[in-house]
């Protein structure tokens, strides 16, 4: 069995709250869309979205490999003839091969949201399809709300696709608009509508109920052929249907090839790039895909992961080009520290006061805010700090940030006193804010002791208020990511300060590449 | 029908990364499901950590409505003679009526994990129920991987439930521990056991196929009669099934009466308050109780919302204790800046040039990086602002942050030069770190002049970086919510420089309440 996969990221998933495409944005997701092996990928809704317009034409300029770009509209308003209707004319404009365009199914949309009667509603249906199919489009027909529309009126829900079938639209897919519908009432009426049409169906579900994804997978299993969702499960409300899960449950648990191996181990990337470029904070926990969902704390289940992975997952996570994780925290053992101590070639004895001590430690430091999950870097120095396998590369005399703002001017400036192989450095810089401003002066003292410090960039930089009833007084925790051409890494600074929490995450990170290079060339001692 | 409602957010939700609960969040937390119905709370694992021996001590001073508490634990030992299995005694000292072991139905699990052979399991198994039930105790029996072993080896997995069951345990729950199975595979199973145990059933699921809402409910409808989860489906990994959409589910989708109409509208608060506890970003899509959960954000879905809540939200959010909103976005048109205007009690005309204005204002806004879904209280201004409701109650004419660490003292000051009614006021204050030293120095100019000031207090920070990949020199959005005695809003500030975003959505959240108080003593100009 063939299914089709229909990505609808940039349009329906672009209603979520917090998400706002550029034009640029929208182009890279479309060729990342295209390298994981998607078949459709619904760009935009030029009638509503002037912004799209420009997109299509852009769009034309892309070579894909898989994808055909759909461009997304409603059927034509009942006021106006459908060759003159500018949401539909727009359509054919895209110069799109594949329109999806939508329609009613629901009597109580008809009467009471678009307010005609039940029988223009058909006509219209009728109409926009077999005009833009007389253009030579390919039509998916969406057909919004039609389980709730089955429910309540299911003769007249089967006489709006029978209509659209009718028009010639190349398949019809049923939409669970409101994401209300349980799987076992969808099951029963997808057995209907598949008994009496013979376009292609497709699904297209919403997560209100936490059943998007069952809801699909039930669909497919009852001959759906075409899935549209959403990269992470974005979209209004609650979300659509995820693909990042929809995706391996249908090749890995139905053993349906949508995409190929090389592809699905793309899946994870691919999630966190359209994070990215969506500026949404991760979901660390999302199934498959997740920064956690491999991520192993209980101590027992520490144990036997390294007995056998198959004890606690239930795929191998490389497959969807995740990897597993074993975290830090209270609740590991020190099962978890050896394990970690034996990734940067420390050798440390199970019953050693070392582990004791580190145990210890780590306890102190979660309580006041410190998380390593997020932060290996920082871990490996305290690690190392514990074994004798760390020196300091330089002592901290002090510093003084000056942020100030008058006649308008705003500069923000940052002065540090540093001892350094016995040498006083006192230096000053600007930035665009006081961190900024702070990391410069840092990396201008120690850049001529040390000019590996130059080739460190900050990629990531994050704060968490940590107790956040507190207001401005809370604690503060800040992860840096750094990374130089070779390597990535994470470092962690907590205090009610945030100037000190980002000083301290700043220096982990440069003592973590200048401890790394001098046991690179003398070895670990 | 009736479904017996089990928690685990304390014991397996607590595996969650980056949770972590203290015997005092556990306490409050116990109490709110109380409150909410949960008919059995599982409390911690007495024999695995020793701050839940503490806690069941302090449990029996706690007077419950609806729950039983219940002490989870492991079968014991392969070494050790039951009554002397340090895990199984700890589960007898906690003193709890219900207690929850769990034994491994998976042959591999025999076999690799734990190392013995199946016979012995099975003894194991045996012995600890048996001895456990001689003390008096109802058992409840969780059948780990229980679904992946009956794929493996259906015979022995059987055996195992077969063997809880004759050793006296009062319910059988089986668990899909590593959340891989997919509903159709679950259901076969399920119905497998129904016909040949007399054992209450009960399902236990994880959300790695992003499958455990639907498994679950698949599982009630089979007969299963004892639901767990956690709150808001904290767990490991991808998490537990989640309780806040199952209780929803059950109650409103399938017309079981698991609690009150009256406790199921506590279950948004109770969401968001095990998520303050926990101290864990809110999912804001979550179904049901997510504050995206009844957002509209499209034109079309606001229009048609407003005249029928029916046609975009699947129940009415009040039965779950949440609520709609409108968003303030781009994609949003004239009507949701109408409908905010109006609750304002702002009369504004969809055709007027101001309406047109503050949607170009809006975009340029959005475009930096401004936010309006968590401030409205900024929205509230910007709107007065472009009407002429609005009026500075004092000026800016500089500031200066000072944060120095020297000698290892480290010291936060700030500096605000403003013009009020005409005079000028120069501050100064210190604080525990920037921000709180320029919120300070703002109170004190102000107080003087106006005292309504000193009833405002910040009740919560955040700091969102917004272009992360720029590392320190991103720009930076911070969100404040501010209470007095009366009311909570929220204000929203964006600068390269967090000193800056913060002064303005500090600026906002003062201004906000000034002109409040002076439009509501003379009227709305």
């Amino acid at each position: 069995m063939k299914v089709q996969l229909y990505d609808t990221t940039l349009r329906d998933g672009a209603q979520s709250e917090g998400i706002s495409f550029s034009l640029n944005d929208k182009i890279r997701i479309i060729k990342k869309l295209d390298d994981l092996g998607i078949n459709f990928i619904e760009a935009g809704w030029p009638g509503s979205n002037p912004k799209d317009i420009k997109l299509f034409e852009a769009v034309k300029e892309i070579q894909l490999k898989n994808a055909h770009i759909v461009a997304f509209g409603s059927t034509r308003h009942i006021k106006n003839k459908v060759s003159e209707d500018p949401n539909i004319k727009a359509l054919v404009e895209t110069g799109c091969d594949y329109i999806t365009i939508f329609g009613k199914s629901w009597d109580l949309h008809v009467t009471k949201a678009l307010r005609i009667t039940l029988e223009q509603n058909l006509e219209i249906i009728s109409s926009s399809i077999a005009y833009l199919v007389s253009k030579g489009k390919k039509i998916i027909y969406d057909a919004e709300h039609f389980f709730d529309a089955y429910k309540t009126n299911s003769e007249y829900a089967l006489k709006t696709i029978k209509t659209a079938q009718d028009a010639g639209c190349c398949s019809i897919v049923l939409c669970d608009t409101n994401g209300g519908t349980m799987p076992f009432e969808l099951e029963k009426i997808i057995k209907v509508v598949k008994n009496s049409f013979k376009t292609p169906l497709g699904i297209h579900s919403h997560n209100d109920s936490e059943m998007a994804i069952a809801n699909t997978i039930a669909a497919v299993r009852l001959g759906c052929e075409q899935v549209q969702g959403t990269i992470n499960g974005y979209g209004e409300r609650c979300g659509n249907a995820n693909l990042c899960s929809i995706i391996p449950n249908l090749k890995l648990k139905l053993g349906i090839d949508c995409i190929s191996n090389e592809q699905l181990k793309k899946l994870t990337e691919t999630s966190r790039f359209v994070n990215e470029v969506a500026n949404v904070s991760p979901h660390i926990h999302q199934p498959y895909v997740g920064i956690s969902a491999f991520a192993h704390k209980g101590g027992i289940h520490v144990d036997a992961i390294k007995k056998c992975g198959e004890t606690y997952e239930h795929i191998i996570p490389e497959i969807v080009g995740n990897h597993r994780r074993m975290l830090v925290s209270e609740l590991a053992g020190k099962t978890t520290i050896l394990e970690k101590a034996a990734q940067y070639n420390i050798k440390l004895d199970k019953d050693s006061p070392e582990v004791t001590n580190i145990i210890k430690i780590l306890k102190r430091m979660e309580n006041e805010g410190y998380q390593f999950e997020g932060a290996d870097a920082s871990f490996e120095l305290l690690i190392k700090k514990n074994v004798g396998l760390h020196r300091s590369f330089f002592d901290l005399m002090g510093f003084r940030i000056i942020v100030e703002r008058r006649n308008d001017k705003l500069i923000s400036e940052a002065t540090v006193k540093l001892m350094i192989e016995g040498e006083e450095e006192y230096t000053v810089a600007e930035g665009d804010g006081p961190v900024n401003a702070l990391d410069n002066a840092l990396r201008k003292a120690l850049e001529g002791f040390y000019p590996i410090v130059k080739g460190i960039h900050l990629t990531d930089y994050k704060v968490r208020v940590l107790d956040a009833q507190e207001g401005t007084a809370a604690k503060v925790r800040v992860l840096i990511e750094s990374s130089n051409l070779q390597d990535t890494w994470g470092t962690v600074g907590v205090s009610e300060n945030i100037i000190e929490a980002s000083y301290k995450a700043l220096v982990d990170s440069i003592e973590y590449v200048l401890l790394k290079k001098e046991q690179d060339e003398h070895g670990n001692i």
